[in-house]
């Protein structure tokens, strides 16, 4: 049974009917994803991607949460072990536990996403259940590996204009340049993300930093750590980065006096930190990185509010991004203060906020964005991607910020296949919403029109100044 | 004026016909309660109910808090006061007050459940109002009489298929070792609620456990506590129960050393016992309940987050469940921690959360659920068990838990006549929300179909292991 | 193209029909405004308002909050600067700017507001934009002269039976005896807002305290100073006053022994206040507000939970009340305990509760004013006057609290000429919820046409004791 044309648009029949207009004018427009988790290898080398199941299961963590929260072991799904201890590795296997597990995604966005992907991707119209799990395991097997299919064909197929990565600040960035360096017309860019060298409750962090350092030939003071930012963004922004990323437990931001940061970056270089100044160090930068974007233009998103690895027998076997990271809740009124005291009022500063706290859309977000000329709100994060995600960001936030403190959507994924679907979930998402404020009358046809354009497209292209 | 047979369905006329289609086939199975307050000695005994006032109006909080919010004596509904001081005793005159206020309930879900209970048990088709509040009156009283009003045949009538009560951890079960022994085919199972033993914040906490412990000739150490719990629990496992039920002011676990748990036992069981004390021991225990359900199989429920006679002037003169419990935030990810982190992903243990916090619904619940294996979340709780708390508990959770982390209905009730208005109002909302995600093609029907099955009836029967 | 007579009723054609026909039965009623921002010396001038960037652009912060928050200067806008620099006095330049930025209001309800009194107070049925500005311009201009523009006749074109002005507790209320003098018919009353003697974090909190004993020939103790307010609530109430509104950063209160709170006041006086003492002696002076309710019988407003002046460089340049005000979370549960503990339960008390945190709805005030008699919910607030702020209003809090736990519409405004927009909106907005109820066939026709007088018109009034 293929996709309804009308889906996730509203059953009445008026306001369908808007929003069919609406949706049948937007629904070709180049795909604008200023912040993604593709990898940049997939551009540079073209190599074909493997099976089915490595394609769809085993790196998908909403795929491999559900089942794993009903009782399926990560092993049988493929997930390799931090032990080296063996996995199932049978594609086609993999894939039946999928397929006989299937019904648990029933209203669920990644049904949606995988059927899209499915469809518009390889041509199948069926519902994946057991008895046909074969046979759309052998026709995506087969389809892969041919050159439509590869990472360069899809780009162009799914009509993406430009795409952003996600990279360690002291990544080279050679796949960057290998792509740069092929001729290809694809426009990929990086986006700085500096947590490696900012969370000083990581394992890794002293380690780290001296990379850092050592990368940009800086001395292990306050000011030459600044500087090893100063010059890591100014090599992202050569290579076409417009943005900064930055994935922290909370909103919190510090503006220290200069000796009090100087002697905070001493005492958390140090081999114990405490946890109020690994806090508080996190604090300190997210000011710094927007103090550094107001002179280098960086557009700078956050990210705050997950409770990282909140399964510790589960990151013990598998380690990071297995899908026990949970929302916490986000308090941006208080914390976000000492950042807007310095820059909220800055016209050169762009900065994106997301949330996992939805109950600070209308408290928080909306009010901050609808005051502060420095600040935009991010399209629904994570679990909230989704079509009720979507229409409470609508709801919640208009009214008080409007549309135009939005930035559009981010498909900030790093399934590629579902890119087109998730682009295509949240034009309808926006088109439904905007059809029903034209059913009542709230807001006239034309204007609407020309607000699904600007959702759908210009709104990303402007934000990020792509 | 009859029900509306399609009352609670959306009323757009696309959706409509699709959630009829989908309640037509749920609407006459079995039902499975296996969480609720009724008096087991109602079904050993079999005696009639009393008059209407005493059936509907005194014992229910949802009903006399909302006259009492009014300005209505809780006096003059007969609700009996503590120091024995003469209160209305007269049930006309008390279902005449109700009557005189009846359009306070308009909106209400406890207005929909006494229509839904005046119309199918009282075959009642017409609004109450004070002109024929005495017909009425007479009609309810004389079929109350009558051998088919008698709690074992509307138990039939209902068509329930097992109905669990909630049993203190001291009861002795005798109403239900009756119910076994009258040879009577219907299913009243206990569950295990050990709260009076666990929380020491109560005045007879003390009290309770002396008794608690004598009736497992068990000594007043850790050990032995933990013992008499095992003990109980096997008494209550041995009477049918499938469950425990643990209701906190909160959702804190701890698992703490032996030693520490041991000196805490020791504490708690002195006559002065700080707040913190008696916080920690009830967080504590959760995590051993926990561990003795992975080895009983009972399942565990956490109801948290109530704050218990808020009013202090009430609670002096009526004592409990007087309708001023008040919710209060609640916070899983942090809270639940130490529990999670020891039995999280057992597949022996289900852990139900319910909340009365909705914040923590897509926030923190759907997350935690669509995670770890030991988790489900319950159903709509309290003041959210209403057909816009059961939309949101969907809109909020299926996104990220799908349906297949969730359990199914709780009625939760006292009140009995209520208990096939609430299995049908639940039913009524599930189907709508399905029909919905069929209505702009997120859901296949056949797929609702099956859902609306296993929402209404097959998912409380597996959870609860029934 | 004139305002569609439909606007903001349902789209399903049943549901649309039913509301159509409640909200005609509404929609002339008279206008209750128990509370507002109108200045009284416009009822008592009566002359002519300025020009119309000073009507409708200037003075409104939720119009010039969102043209801030995209990079338009506010001494574009016209408002003063605080230093007395220079800003913009051209009403067409400013005219223009909000022209040629109108899009910006796509979706909010500033644009319906203004556009509603474009067309009914103004004639004009065009939409805003740069071509047509200056036509519009001139035509409000000439309007605005005309003898039907004043202030007294506006109040009678707009049906208003009562209106309330906010008045700090030392104004001399000169306005409002002015009004009483001229024999005009009209009835302006004042309320009694004392949060400038009461806030001992303002840096004028002594001064005022100061004049407020002198206007009472009060001594400065703390029974002097609980005698001016006695006093100047007795000034309010000869006046007219049936009521006083409590601005405070959150809700808590508290209920001090005596010698504790004469300390604390004593404490308050001297010049260096710690964040905690005035924290509580806000909290203390609300449960003396209650107090003093009880005695006069003026009904009591808490409007909690705005972080004020969030932009320091803003309010240093502008002052007070320039859009960046934002909200917090608040916690009633245990924040009113104190006061309910002494006056819940009180029928001589009516305590009416605003907030500005949406997730406390159906948490905490619903349940709270489900139980208590003396509390009430306030209609949505600030950031929430909104249709889809009262439509969240209504569902969350009705199930709970039915609908006479709330109070009718406030529509809080200082745009006189929003005021028929405003409530035309919030009886659109209820009778669109309403129709709803009786389309999902939850309430029948007749007692929809009740409520919707009821949540119009009479709850306003008696709530308010109007």
């Amino acid at each position: 049974m293929p996709l309804h044309p009308d889906r996730l648009l509203p059953p009445d029949p008026t306001a369908r009917a808007i929003a069919r207009r609406l949706y049948q004018s937007v629904r070709a427009l180049p795909i604008i994803s200023p912040h993604g988790h593709t990898d940049p290898n997939w551009y540079a080398d073209n190599a074909p991607f493997p099976d089915p199941a490595t394609l769809f299961v085993k790196p998908d963590h909403y795929i491999f949460r559900m089942l794993y929260s009903q009782g399926v072991k990560l092993e049988a799904l493929g997930v390799p072990r931090l032990d080296g201890a063996p996995v199932e590795t049978g594609g086609r296997k993999i894939w039946h536990l999928f397929a006989d597990n299937y019904h648990l995604f029933r209203g669920t966005p990644s049904r949606l996403w995988f059927e899209h992907s499915l469809q518009e991707v390889f041509g199948v119209e069926e519902r994946l259940n057991p008895d046909n799990a074969d046979r759309l395991y052998d026709r995506i097997a087969e389809l892969l590996g041919q050159a439509d299919m590869l990472p360069r064909a899809l780009y162009e197929r799914f009509n993406i204009e430009v795409i952003s990565t996600t990279d360690a600040a002291t990544d080279a960035l050679a796949a960057h340049d290998r792509i740069k360096a092929s001729g290809w017309k694809g426009r990929v860019v990086p986006a700085y993300r500096p947590d490696a060298v900012v969370d000083a409750s990581r394992k890794d962090f002293r380690g780290e930093v001296e990379r850092f350092l050592a990368l940009a030939g800086a001395p292990a003071t306050y000011e030459g750590y600044l500087d090893a930012h100063r010059s890591r963004r100014a090599y992202f922004k050569q290579r076409g980065a417009t943005s900064t990323d930055h994935g922290h437990p909370n909103a919190r931001t510090a503006d220290l006096p200069r000796g009090e940061a100087e002697a905070l970056f001493e005492r958390v270089l140090k081999s114990e930190v405490s946890a109020e100044d690994a806090d508080l160090f996190r604090a300190q930068m997210l000011t710094e990185m927007a103090r550094m974007s107001v002179d280098d233009g960086l557009v700078m998103q956050i990210h705050p509010g997950s409770y990282r690895n909140h399964n510790p027998q589960l990151f013990a076997g598998f380690g990071l991004d297995k899908g026990a990271d949970i929302p916490t809740r986000t308090d941006y009124v208080h914390d976000l203060k000492p950042l807007l005291d310095a820059f909220g009022n800055d016209p050169r500063l762009t900065l994106i906020l997301f949330t996992l706290d939805e109950t600070t859309y209308g408290r928080e977000l909306a009010p901050l964005a609808g005051h502060y000329p420095a600040l935009r709100l991010g399209p629904p994060w994570w679990f909230f991607d989704s079509p009720e995600g979507m229409r409470r960001f609508r709801e919640l936030t208009t009214e008080t910020a409007g549309f135009y403190n939005t930035v559009g959507f981010n498909d900030d994924t790093r399934a590629f296949c579902s890119i087109p679907a998730r682009h295509d979930m949240a034009r309808r998402a926006d088109c439904a919403y905007l059809a029903e404020l034209v059913a009542d009358h709230r807001l006239d046809e034309d204007e609407a029109h020309e607000l699904a354009h600007d959702l759908a497209y210009r709104l990303a292209k402007q934000a990020y100044r792509l």
